[in-house]
Formats: structure tokens, C-alpha cells, sequence
């Protein structure tokens, strides 16, 4: 690691948006993972409510989603792009958690993972809000990149995902 | 908590912002937390930065504390609200982890717990965004409410904060 | 009609946000309705749709939430303020109409039309994006104000709504 | 219709952002109009006012070309784009109707049928938020696509633009 | 000056939004001025656009109130707060100058004199954008504080406004 | 000058978005000033906090560079454009004066001036916030492109930048 730097950073610390201004367009993906652990009978309730009309699991899709575009506005150093397409899934896990996983994707010059992550914690932290009145407690984990295609760093993959906090 | 309800969802469990119009105003405020953990060459590259001049930690702060300004609009059905302090601390925990506090304060009608965890889950992101070209496994885990006082719901603390993922 | 004027306009005719600095506080609430005119077989499609898992009407919903939000920074000369409650419902009627109904609430000095409008207005556009792949005609009717209290100009509540342009 | 389907949902009925990733970049317009329709004493006033130096349509010009460039952040499933052109035309039909038309322009991967909608939408609601102090029962009407052109859907024009409520 | 500190930060320099939860309401308003200056062929054609029906001021003051607005959003460490009148005025000085004045008020507890700067700036950024294309050379000038009214710090007048860099 | 035009203007001043759909990408760049004139009291407190950890500068850099991905937003003709790299700094200059230089760089068929002025009026409004409560009588001056590149009109370098205000 010893030739790598912050790219955010110049030569003196101070914050900068990286010029990339010359890099070529790629066709990129990037997916990202979060997981949000409550009491079981908390997450018994979503079920319930998710089967005929209830709208926890798709308000908390469309936060994602909403979020996934206004990366550049939260980010302070994150480029603006034009994101050609995401989908936020969430699916229970076990009696006491919820798995959320962003897809981003994008032809263009920097990657997607920042719009992943983020579409992943927003969505996260809606599925939170809207259960916070029964469930104070829970914890939003393992929120991480699981997947990245396009660019020069090539394809990444996480090993085991969310293998090692479990 | 068999009375308890999904206060954002209306007896059909359909989305709607609560209606919060004839509650009081009152001293209200939150903590929230999160880390970041990474590889120790990247916190030791981040404590190297931190010192004369570098702006990461900065940044981070910066940006949790816009993101706190902007929880009406990233969370769906969040009360639009003002408010009057926040404060956002990064923190190095053992050789490979950053720890995020966010407070939130507020005189108001409606707790600030969105707002704080809002705000450490985009300063967590933005460390993140500042450090991926050195360390593309980093992992936000532990983003979960510490504090808690004013309101109905009364003072809320949480036991041995962070103690469960260790 | 004679002593009437444009508020949002100073005595030269330059636009200007009204000053409310002095008014006081009181409870307000505003309805306001929007018609989604399609074809019978758009409206069976979203039917079919609603039922089980369908996240049409709940995007639909969500959107003119965040929108009503939003009011102050989408028409110029509106006051910022705080929601205090937000509410949509789209029903069907007859065989070609979703008919959406928003609902605001606020304690404040300023009135909360606009904001009921614009929920209903963006709720309607967001269900015409939805299904805009089905049926490029349909139109967008009678948005208009339904009823509204509190303020000084008293309890206004709209004569046979919706009847004039059936 | 039978093979038709709603593109922004997924197998199972789940809002998403259509990938358009792989499609190729031509020029696109969209042209779409909206009615506000009133006292035809408001009308006088607004065309007395419009005159000389009064800013009631420059407004509404103005916060049509606005919204049209944040259709993106309120219609939760539109894609980011930039556009590259936006005109929005406000005149007088008969004594009591004033006629939006927003015409979008794009050299791009999606329609602008959407930011052309919003922008009609928004100005109209902007030019009720103006006069709503001397008329509260105005009317808006007849929001719809007028004319479209580019990407694989080909040429659209509405037969007869707003005959069919007049 | 001594025993002066920058609010905004810690006692450890770090950046902070200031806690102003325990402050009392009261009354205030900032009036901020601005000058652009600029050929007078330039000037001669914004006046002979403003007599009959030009947006150029137009769209000026409407830029300067809705960044008013946007303040919390655009100065980090701002408070988010609710103006209650905003108002922008451009005249032209002599024959290369339009001087640009912006009137905040709010009942709030913190002053709105970033928000009555920022509405001056904005307005200001806004002319040179419509004038660019004839005269690139202009100048934004003695961005400034012109009076202050309300909190603790008192009434505030700038001596001889403009005068020091004329 | 005899013709020249606002383009931002149709034949009869009204306000629009100039049409670049057919424009072709260029490589563009624009370097703008500002300088913020203070009591040289609080340059040395800036200097002072700049040195070991203080947040004033970084903050002025964050905001600078945020601000110039929303100009679009704030300035209401402005293309919404994708900047592919923001570089901000601020440098002490003589005992009462900070000056602030912001470059915006572009792959695209508009100039990035605006934004670069964006971001130098909003990196010195925000030193303008942090500092006001020890000195109210700041002054921002001489806001201005220094330097442009790319497009049709040329390479611009503004003759002795700041030479006409010191």
C-alpha cells in the first residue's frame, strides 16, 4: 500500500473534487449490501404488513433509489453522474433482520459504489424510521460494497458477504 | 408490544407524515453512532493526514452535519424540521476503526433520532468515499441511536453502547 | 373584486415574498384534489397491480409527500415552513380515473394550499411516469383546491368538487 | 395491450429504476401543456400587471424551467438527465384561461416527456400561488403531453390538444 | 477583540452548528447589498430590456429570494430556519453599475444576515449569468452587510455603505 | 457590441434555457476569484486556527465545491451539467484579505463559468459565516473569471486580475 494516496486530498491535505475530466466512459455497476437487526416480533409486524397493501418495504425502495441520486449532493467530493438504472431489494434474513441490497449502474467516467452504499444506508435508515415506534434498538450493520464492475480498478467481488460480523 | 402500531402507516398500511400539529414543543435531542472499520494502514494514513492540515475528518463532519439539515428530505416521511445544534465526532477506536457520535438538538415537536443517525450514517459514507482508493473493504457497522431525551417516549439510553459487535 | 390585489407583488409590480413576520400563529389544514384521466385498460392494469405487492399507488403516494415538502422550493414566492402532517389518497373512479386527494397540516402563520397542491399535483405526475409506458394520453385534471381552515380568510370549502368538468 | 407492461416495476410489482445503461444517446423533445383557468377578472389583472414591468408570468416561466431541471428529484423513478434546452410559454385563451406549453430538449438515453410535464405543472402552480390572494377557486387543466419526438417510440402528436374538455 | 471566538468552532477547532436551542425568539432582519459592474453598452441593454417586458430583473430577484431560502442548505453551518419576507431590489448606479439590495426578516432565534448575503450574491451571479454573453469582464463588488435589527447584538448600521472601495 | 444579444432571452426578453442540444462536447475549463476583505484581528485568528486542526478553511473548500455542482439549481438558466473536477483554494493575501481561487473543469457542450463564480461567491460567504461574530464588517469583493478555456468563444484571461480594487 505504500504508493497509494487519498485521490480526494492534493499534495497538502486539502479536499478536492478528482479531475477526471480525461478518463474515458465505461460501462460500471456497483452493488452494495446493508443490514438492519431488530426483534423478531418487530420484524414479524413488516411481515404482516408487507403481504396485502402495506407500504414499509416499498416506501424504503423508493428512499433508496431517491437517495442513489442525490449522492453528489451528500457526498461532499463525489462527482454528479447521470445514474442509468437502480433497484434496491429487501428480503428478511433469519426472525430478526432485513438485508438490503442496491444495484447502481452507469455509463460513464467514475465508478458507482458511493450511489450503491448510499441508496443501501437511506434505505436502511427509512426502514428504521418507519419502525422506530415499536422498536427502538435497532442497529443498522454491514453496511459494504459486495460487487464492483467497470474502470480500471476491474471487478471486485467480497468475499463472503457479511460473513464476518455474523 | 401488542398495542404497539407503525405510527407511519394508517390503518390500511398506506405512507402517510404523521400527524404531529397539536403536540407541544419541546427540549429534545439524540445521539447516534457509527464506525467505520477498515484496514490499520488506512486508519495509520488517516491519523498521518489528520494532523497538520488534511481535511478528511473535516470533511466528514461537514458533511454529517448538512446531512442532519436534510433528513426531511432523504427520509420519506420525516417532519420537515429546524434545528438548533449539531455536532458531529470522529473518533479512532483500536489500530482499525473510526467511531462517528452525532447530536442533534431541537425545540420542537418531533424527536431529532433521524436526524442524528442520518447525519453519522453520511459522515460514515464519507469517510468511506474519501479513503476507497486505499481501502475498497472497509465496513460501517454499529449505525444505531446511543441517546435519546425529550418527548413522550421519556430518556432512552442504550446499554453498553457498541458492545454487541465487538 | 375592486380592492384586491396580487400579494406576491410590491406596488411597482416586482415579485417579492410576502412578509408574514408579524402574523400569528394558528392551526391550518388545506385539501386539495387532482384527476388522472386514462384508458380503462391502464386503469384494470393498476388494479391488477395494487393488490398483492404492487408499489405503484405507494410511489405515487410517497412522492406527493416529499413534494409537499418541497413547495417552498419549487414555487418561488412561498414561505418555507413545517408540515406538520401530510396525507394522499388515490382512489379509482369509474373505469378511466385515479382520483388523488392530499391533505396538509400546519401550525403556523402562513397557509398550507400550495402545499396540499403541489402534493396532489406531483402524485398525479408520478402516476402518469408509472404508466406512461402503457398509455402516452392520459391527462392530468381539476387540480384544484378542495377545502381550507385556519387564517384569516376563514373556512373555504369548494362547491361540488370535481362537478364542472365531468 | 396485451403485452404491454408497467416498465418501472419489476416481475414482482417492485418500483425500480429502468436500466437503460445499454441504450444509444439520440435527440429527444417533448412538448406539454397545462390550462389554469379563473375569474376573468383575474385574467384583467394579470394582463394589466403584465404589461408594463409586472412579474407574474416571468415567475412562473422561471419556476416551470426550474422544475423541469429537478424532475428527477421529485418523480422518484425518472432518471437524472441534462437537458440541453427548456422554454416555457404562458399566454391568454379567451377571458378566463391562461395556457402553458414547456417545451424540453435532450440529446440523451431517456424521453423528456416528464421534466416537459413538471415544468407545465409548475408553472401553473406557481401562477396560482400568485393570484390565490384574489381568486381561490382557479382551476388547473389539461395537463398532458402535446408532442414528442426520438428514442424507439417515434413521432407522438395529440390529435386535437384540449378539445376534448373545452 | 480578545476575548472574541469563532463561534462555529469547538474548542479544539473542529466545526460545529451552534447551539441556539435555549435562545429566545425574537424579531429580526439583515439588509445585504452587492454591486455588479459593467460596460455601460451592457448596462444600456439591460435598461432597454427592463421598460417593457424583460426577465433579466426579473429573473434576478426570483434567484436572489429562493437562494434566501436555500441558505441552511448552501453555508455549511447555518441553521435551517423559516423567513418570514424576503425582498430584492436591483437599480442601476450611474452608467456601469446595477446595485443589488436584499431584506431578510424572520422571528427566529438566530440572525438572517447569510441569508440576506447569500440573496445578494445569487441575484448578483444571476445578472452576470444573463449578460455574459455580451460583456465577460464584469465584476460582483462590496458584497456586504448593510443593517442589522434584533438578538443580542444590537442594532447594526455600516457606515457610509459602499463608500470605502469606490 | 452592436450584435450582441442576451441569449438568454427570446425576441421578445423573455426568460429560457438556450437550446445547446446540438452543441458538441468540448474539453472545458474556468478559474474565477473572489476575495474577502476582514480587520487584519481576524486573518490572525484564521491563521492561527488554520495551522494545527481548525475546520475554517476546510469548510469554505467543502462549500465551495458543493456549491458548484448545484449551480444549476441556484442560478435559474444554467444547464444542469456534470463536473468532472472542482478544485478550490483560499490564500492569505497581505495582512486583511483572503483570496479565494476556484477552477471547475467540464467535458460538455456548455462553459463552466457560472459554476466557478459559484463556488469562489459561496467558499467566501461561508468564511464570511464563520468569522462574523468576531468581525460583522467583512466586505466581499472583486468576484470575477479570471481565466476560461474550451468552447467557441476562445481562450479568456482577465487582464491583472484584482488590480483594479487594490
Amino acid at each position: 500500500m505504500s504508493n497509494k494516496q487519498f485521490s480526494h486530498l492534493d499534495s497538502q491535505g486539502r479536499a478536492r473534487m478528482v479531475d477526471v475530466t480525461d478518463k474515458s466512459e465505461t460501462r460500471r455497476q456497483a452493488v452494495a449490501g446493508a443490514r438492519l437487526r431488530m426483534q423478531p416480533a418487530t420484524l414479524a409486524m413488516i411481515r404482516d404488513n408487507a403481504h396485502p397493501k402495506g407500504d414499509v418495504l416499498a416506501t424504503a425502495r423508493i428512499a433508496g433509489i431517491q437517495a442513489a441520486k442525490k449522492t453528489w449532493d451528500l457526498i461532499p467530493l463525489c462527482h454528479p453522474l447521470m445514474l442509468t438504472g437502480v433497484k434496491v431489494e429487501i428480503e428478511p434474513e433469519g426472525d430478526d433482520c432485513l438485508v438490503i441490497t442496491a444495484l447502481c449502474k452507469l455509463k460513464g467516467v467514475t465508478g458507482v459504489e458511493m450511489e450503491a452504499l448510499t441508496a443501501a444506508s437511506v434505505a436502511a435508515l427509512t426502514l428504521y424510521d418507519m419502525c422506530k415506534a415499536v422498536d427502538r434498538g435497532m442497529v443498522i450493520e454491514q453496511v459494504c460494497l459486495l460487487e464492483k464492475q467497470g474502470g480500471r480498478s476491474g471487478h471486485f467481488v467480497r468475499d463472503a458477504p457479511g460473513s464476518d460480523d455474523d
